[in-house]
């Protein structure tokens, strides 16, 4: 058959790498700083089990059958006190908030609602793949903004709002997406300082900002600072939650919380592209809200993490005294950046990594166009404690062979 | 803000009438032949019950962490024996199948991977809603069939086509898009003589087949006709099937099977989309297929159906007799199609059926563009059996109202 069969778009989708490592890690010995895939000990299976059982017995009418485009009301009621006890967001109603399947189908919403195909938005360079991916299907026209040690570079966001605006284009400005606590891949969180001068920045040239916050919860160490969303207003900020790493991924539950009539336009959207989000998956969590709370897992999650953040953090110190990488030390979340000097190409470097019996993300995969070939993703999240020891010695081995090999060391 | 905010897309969504009507169905008093949500009696509760609670026990490391976006492999595997059994179907591998957060999700993967702006795609008139819907957001250069007594008009698909070809833009065009079942909202079948004819007019103009067939194992009278996938080829039609009708909605389970290349297209597209279908959903739904299989409660299902269909139809000859209004006689499915004469609104005329405490779909809700406005959809899957009868008196006499006051009868 025809290959112009396709559409455009279609043909210049890439595979996710982090989906095409993922057969490696079944391999044997294999340790993986890859996925972002959460310690399924810190899934609470005891308590899913029974309520899934008795959910199922008691309210099938509800959960086996279809719901709501929007979402389950109870859940929504149940995760505004959540909203509200943890993030001191309030003054919000039913109508402020849609239930997604799982967070990547809120960046499909937003792409669907807001993006033509001249429409021009912001986002990190390096960024969070499954946002550039999403966004590009319906533009191209995105402008990338340098991750420093605070968060995204706000001179450029600033410098080029200017610019577009002489030119006339302000209007196809849509939106800055930013994830501000510890950055999938980068680590990074957006300082208070940086948070009020987007808000205020955004304000000031009257466009959006889409806040992607899968990991607040998990802060290990320092202070939490204010969302956009509380420090900006539900008319300027897109709030953007996920079970994914807090519950589970497997129940695909996330959350966008913002302005009635946007939620409005991605219930519409909503109802072209999954038409309702699991009434099931939903139930369960709303009953699992009501009986034990989301934070009472939480805290053993933070407390293992922590761990293992730590530890690889001082192995990576004690491995890498003479080695020239860089790398970010996160208060919290899944991920460290390291960076290598810039004659270095981690996605080369992937076959000699694999050879050794280590997996991470070589950076490239978190550029929209391109870049970041010098520096990759480690994921702490997964692999046992002791895995993570031999796993950093893994990759100085690594290191040092393609250094050498290549002459660069 | 702004309200050049949204994109083109977003501001000529509307909403689902369908779902809109949902609220009036919980008033006292209303029947409601609106939604095509299956009655929950038929839903096999206590099995998925005690299954939910043994996989969140025992398989927890599966069915709450992040499944591979092609879908559970059991789950697969146990569809296929399913496709085999029951539909003729063999020869596929893992690789012809891809599972979907429900059919409404198959719809926009299709629209993704096929739909450029100025793509050309068939669809019948009265249309699914959800599927103009969802490809309306990629192109909105759909051509229409009317749908006759046996199904699409293929005189007039045969005639564009070669229209489209003298023009040169032959490759415009991508697929014909098909409900062959018992069609919602048409409740026609497409006839075996037809189902040939659009295999051999597509393989002529290499165009694809997307044979969507959600309702295919609810049959109550006649015989099974073979599927447009099996006649044709799995190079030439996309087969989509769902869980939605005859297990669960709650679980937004769908299947696309087709050729390797298109389901790897698809599952690129998925990772933009959703990322992966609930790893819970699907893992409940594989042990109960090889614990149940499907059929055992279908053949329950069908006898309620069946004798839910005969009571409407037996009603509407009854009540009907002196009102010049036609309707279709399904063989399976939930949905009757009614046509009043060509001055009657459907839509204008709902107002009067709420004040009756009656509910039914008007007609242009399943016109991409425009027209049907004097027919109606008409489902009796979930009333009660006496309401069913009740409810065809109230339409009577909404229409008698109706007609009388505009001078139409």
């Amino acid at each position: 058959m025809r290959i112009e069969m396709y559409s455009h778009n279609a043909k210049r989708m890439k595979s996710n790498i982090i989906r095409e490592l993922l057969k490696y890690t079944m391999e044997p010995e294999m340790i993986s700083f890859g996925g972002g895939a959460p310690d399924p000990e810190t899934f609470p299976r005891n308590e899913l089990s029974e309520i899934a059982r008795d959910v199922l017995k008691n309210e099938y009418k509800v959960c086996l059958q279809y719901g709501t485009t929007e979402g389950d009301k109870l859940l929504r009621e149940e995760y505004f006190k959540l909203l509200e006890s943890r993030d001191g967001i309030t003054g919000l109603n039913l109508k402020n908030m849609i239930v997604v399947s799982g967070s990547q189908s809120s960046l499909d919403l937003i792409s669907k609602v807001f993006l033509d195909h001249d429409s021009i938005y912001f986002i990190s360079k390096p960024a969070y793949l499954g946002a550039a991916s999403a966004f590009s299907i319906f533009s191209r026209n995105n402008e990338d903004l340098v991750l420093k040690d605070d968060g995204m570079d706000l001179d450029t966001l600033e410098k080029r709002l200017e610019e577009i605006k002489q030119k006339g284009d302000l209007l196809k400005v849509k939106f800055v997406y930013v994830v501000p606590n510890f950055h999938n891949p980068a680590g990074i969180t957006l300082s208070l300082e940086k948070r009020k001068r987007l808000v205020d920045i955004c304000e000031r040239y009257d466009i959006l900002i889409i806040e992607d916050d899968p990991y607040g919860s998990l802060r290990y160490n320092g202070e939490s600072l204010p969302s956009l969303f509380k420090l900006g207003s539900y008319n300027r900020v897109l709030l953007l939650k996920t079970f994914s790493k807090v519950l589970s991924p497997g129940m695909r539950l996330g959350f966008i919380i913002g302005r009635e009539d946007i939620i409005q336009a991605f219930i519409k959207a909503k109802q072209s592209t999954d038409l309702c989000t699991s009434s099931l998956t939903q139930r369960i969590a709303a009953r699992y809200l009501q009986r034990y709370g989301l934070y009472s897992t939480i805290d053993e999650t933070i407390k293992l993490y922590r761990r293992k953040k730590d530890i690889m953090l001082e192995e990576l110190q004690e491995q890498f005294k003479d080695i020239p990488m860089k790398w970010t030390k996160p208060e919290g979340g899944l991920f460290v950046w390291a960076t290598l000097p810039e004659e270095f190409d981690t996605h080369e470097m992937l076959d000699i990594a694999l050879e050794n019996r280590i997996i991470y993300i070589p950076g490239d995969a978190f550029s929209v166009q391109n870049g970041c070939n010098n520096s990759m993703r480690l994921s702490f999240c997964l692999p046992p404690e002791e895995d993570i020891v031999e796993g950093v010695k893994r990759l100085k081995k690594t290191i040092l062979a393609y250094g050498n090999k290549k002459g660069l060391l």
